[in-house]
């Protein structure tokens, strides 16, 4: 009878010793950090985990401490629609989140919760992979919520010659474009209200219209012109419908989970505070 | 320029999707159930993941229902020290559970949260595949805490001839046994101070001596009557002190991941509701 024969079957991928990592948002179906941070996080070498941790809004300001304080649990991402939110329950800010007020990545320190903004550098370092120029080009950018709004600041640090913010919320649009405005004196910034889009290069959505709903466009549009980059940040699913309707004009596109696999590296360093 | 040259890597064992349950604890390094639930989840076919959730005593009246307000987490395993303390978060207890007063799995349901406690029935369960018996054998359990006395209701309904009960904390010992002679009335069931061995057939460790302490051990002596069959709970090290005695002494020994193995589908049957 040997000791083998008795023990139960396991998986490789968790112990107790796994130290834990979430990402919080609402919903919870499109998040794809799961998969792909826990990947860096183990071709690292290193035991952890993110797992999906779906907060209801009205339960998320107590829920929210109740979560950082998981012994076993160093750190968070934030989604849709906690990025702002989120900052307030932070001890320090990083330099992308003190000019956003907004967090997407948050480390459990010894002095305390640190959050810090990867969204914009994510998808500035994503149109790069995909040879997207962004310096002089005319840019709108379609939400300014919290991923939006960083994007928008990140956009506006490689110089482009023009951006304009769309959002249905006009006064989160505003908002938006004063915080540029701020931090980016000389730069072409407004809020616009319709799209001329034979005079843009680089068109993005960061709203989550289109997220877990193939049907939903942020355009009301059935054709794109072709010469302009289109890039969408919905995550679920990997090909939206303005995505789908942009491969069909012929235009060049970057896909949303091209975002997160750009700061994958950034990310998993923050963590691990190197 | 294919769409998965620019997808980023990822594990195949998480998703947005996948459904959480936990495994709750102080301290947690020990526990087993994340490698060996979750595999019966995935054997299944099930996409959920058990993850280890370590909260510390003094925040667990605050953690606990802000862990179980979480959107997408259906379950939770209780361990120590919180088998007594988790029963009253329950909207409704099984049957096992209700005699004892402690839990060991909890299932949200659609009425509320129910807690079961699965130690006694999966002790015995492993017992019996060893093929060591219990009617009419003399017992000794060490340890009247949450697990120790679950085992102990299990054990007495298999009709042994006596069980014997210590725990350094005499006042818990004797309430373990209250509660047994309560529920088997004609039952022969002491607290007991120290143990003649050689009138023992069957010794279970049901305290936590030994648990990430390989040198800890529950029996101050160097060997034990090769008769005797042993149980420890301790899940890990996987061969604790007293195990390893039992074996140079000649002992039949079941190990702790054992009773963890013989609960799996009953665990799983409870949290799918089946």
């Amino acid at each position: 009878m040997t000791r083998e024969e008795f023990s139960p079957l396991s998986v490789p991928y968790i112990s107790g010793r796994t130290r834990l990592y979430g990402i919080v948002g609402h919903p919870i179906e499109q998040v794809r950090s799961p998969e792909f941070v826990t990947h860096e996080f183990v071709a690292r070498g290193i035991d952890a985990i993110v797992v999906p941790i779906h907060v209801v809004p009205e339960r998320f300001d107590e829920l929210m401490p109740a979560i950082m304080d998981i012994a076993n649990l160093d750190g968070l991402i934030v989604t849709v629609p906690y990025k702002a939110r989120a900052a307030r329950f932070m001890a320090s800010l990083g330099p992308q989140a003190r000019i956003t007020r907004t967090v997407s990545v948050l480390a459990k320190r010894a002095e305390g919760w640190i959050g810090e903004m990867f969204d914009g550098v994510g998808c500035v370092a994503a149109l790069r992979r995909r040879g997207v120029a962004i310096k002089d080009k005319r840019i709108a950018l379609l939400g300014a919520g919290g991923a939006g709004s960083a994007i928008g600041v990140a956009l506006a640090s490689q110089a482009p010659r023009s951006l304009r913010i769309i959002d249905p919320d006009t006064a989160r649009a505003s908002a938006a474009v004063n915080q540029m405005q701020q931090a980016f004196p000389s730069f072409d910034v407004a809020a616009g209200e319709s799209l001329d889009l034979d005079q843009l290069d680089v068109l993005i959505n960061a709203s989550p219209v289109g997220m877990l709903d193939p049907t939903a466009c942020p355009l009301q549009v059935n054709h794109l012109p072709p010469h302009l980059a289109v890039m969408d940040i919905v995550m679920k699913p990997d090909e939206t419908r303005l995505l789908r309707m942009a491969l069909e004009s012929g235009c060049k596109v970057v896909y949303g989970r091209e975002m997160l696999g750009s700061q994958l590296t950034a990310v998993v360093d923050f963590f691990m505070d190197r």
